[in-house]
């Protein structure tokens, strides 16, 4: 892509990202209640800004295979919740300690710890509470019953599996290790990369697939696309700690290293890890062109994430 | 119920606590990995011991409403997972900083802090998993399929509910101000036992009715009855600190009134107090008795937990 079409099309993803926030608000709870503070503090960190990534993708590949109804919104929001609570519990004191995300102050700084750990629990469950709303969205789809209930069982599973210990929190598990070990070898550190980021790319892409329909194969072969966009993405985000601009990264360049965290670039080196996320990148995009169906948005979304440079 | 009577019903509700402890083992995950140590921790967390009275109180709604089939089986393990990842983060230093519960240490001074946060998010996180497989379960029970999803979607959209900000999640909230608060007055504290304690126990009651295939208005009357249950329980509690025997309570007797915590005691006087309980459960009761089916079994386990002396 040329600058000025990235430019063009940053433009693009960022109305898709506020449209996307709408969806999200609409299902986060009233402020109300004597658990109002707790659900303030949902509000604060889920409505912090950020691209949305994994809901678009979630939407995208929904069309892509042909979804047209309402059942894909509640689990977009439930994505973006699971994103958030994973989050907000990372930047707690006991975990990265982090006092600032996107340049505002994180959950536990601004409404404390204790109330930081109710309220990334009580995203992630009310995710599930959320999901779970596509038995009722559903009805107006116009499918047939079974098939509706079949869909909406497997789109909680993939989500559930995904954040789970077989995904994300298993990866985040394997990155709290490494951090406290003093080497990590590249098996660990792509099993990192594989389960705390892929993972709930790959869960948005396979739910997008599964309530649109689609056959168990275009599934699997979507889950793989979506394992190479997820690790090539986390590695393009190594390469950019080291070569970034650091205005429009908001974070120091350089960063891993200074903190001596050992990442996909340290381990292989620049060439290689550019390397890999192209070859990546190419099998992702390969995937998706194998597949019948216009995924263009699709595609140019892959190249841009992947190729970014901030 | 007599002191004999009692000593001879603690030994049946040990026997079936120990059955369902096999239940839960079952549904626990492998330990193994590059996710293991969270997996140990959950292990360490969820067989800790305990009445497993969240789990009882589902299984046996499950039988009295005619309930045969395993189905209720993956719910029983997903309640106690839900259950004990609320005591895990309650523990946290963040929270109420305690080291030890049931005479052992808790699990954050095992595995230190962040990875005790990691764990209660994966029991709740895999408590979800655990349900869904419901979908699974439920193939074998001979009711027809449509029948089977709509209950398991009802079942899982109360273990949500319960669990979240309309439930547990909310009770946790008004609790941890509440402490922070010099005052609590009544209705707030009657809105903590509602959802900090009783919310769960209306899930166990509920969800065992909805999986047994009984009717709206059933599950409507027990839910009543689990609120009162749940309540009673936890005045109850309150009551044992004032006037329990220290040895089997397992905490010393008074550390309420040395925390200052306001409890109902406190508020109302015991003489109140004791009122409330006994006509909590004599509502509990009525309800369960105006109901056909053979509750005898049910009615003293409410009669055992509601007036326990420790």
């Amino acid at each position: 892509m040329e600058e000025t079409e990235k430019l063009a099309f940053k433009k693009i993803l960022e109305e898709k990202a506020q449209a996307i926030e709408e969806v999200i608000k609409a299902y986060l709870p009233e402020k109300e209640g004597l658990q109002r503070t707790v659900i303030e503090a949902m509000h604060y960190s889920v409505l912090a800004g950020g691209k949305r990534l994994r809901p678009m993708l979630m939407q995208e590949t929904y069309k892509f295979c042909g979804g047209q109804g309402e059942c894909i919104k509640p689990f977009m929001a439930a994505m973006e919740m699971i994103h958030t609570y994973s989050l907000v519990h990372d930047d707690l004191p006991a975990m990265d300690n982090d006092e600032y995300r996107r340049g505002r102050k994180t959950t536990h700084v601004v409404y404390g710890e204790g109330m930081a750990v109710l309220a990334g629990d009580a995203l992630l469950n009310y995710a599930f509470e959320t999901a779970l709303k596509v038995f009722h969205t559903c009805e107006v789809d116009g499918v047939p019953l079974t098939d509706r209930y079949r869909a909406g069982a497997k789109a909680l599973s993939i989500l559930a599996n995904k954040a789970g210990i077989y995904g994300m929190i298993g990866g985040q598990n394997a990155d709290i290790e490494a951090e406290q070990a003093a080497e990590t070898d590249l098996s660990r550190l792509i099993f990192i990369h594989e389960h705390k980021t892929a993972a709930l790319i790959e869960a948005s892409i396979m739910i997008g697939a599964v309530l649109a329909g689609a056959k168990e194969e275009t599934v699997k072969a979507l889950e793989e696309c979506a394992s190479h966009i997820g690790i090539a993405f986390q590695i393009q985000d190594d390469i950019l700690d080291v070569v970034g601009d650091v205005e429009s990264l908001g974070k120091p360049i350089g960063s891993d290293e200074k903190n001596h965290k050992q990442t996909y670039v340290t381990l292989v080196g620049l060439k290689e890890a550019e390397r890999e996320v192209k070859a990546r990148s190419e099998k992702a995009l390969s995937i998706l062109k194998s597949l019948s169906g216009d995924s263009s948005f699709l595609q140019d979304l892959i190249k841009y994430l992947i190729h970014r440079n901030k």
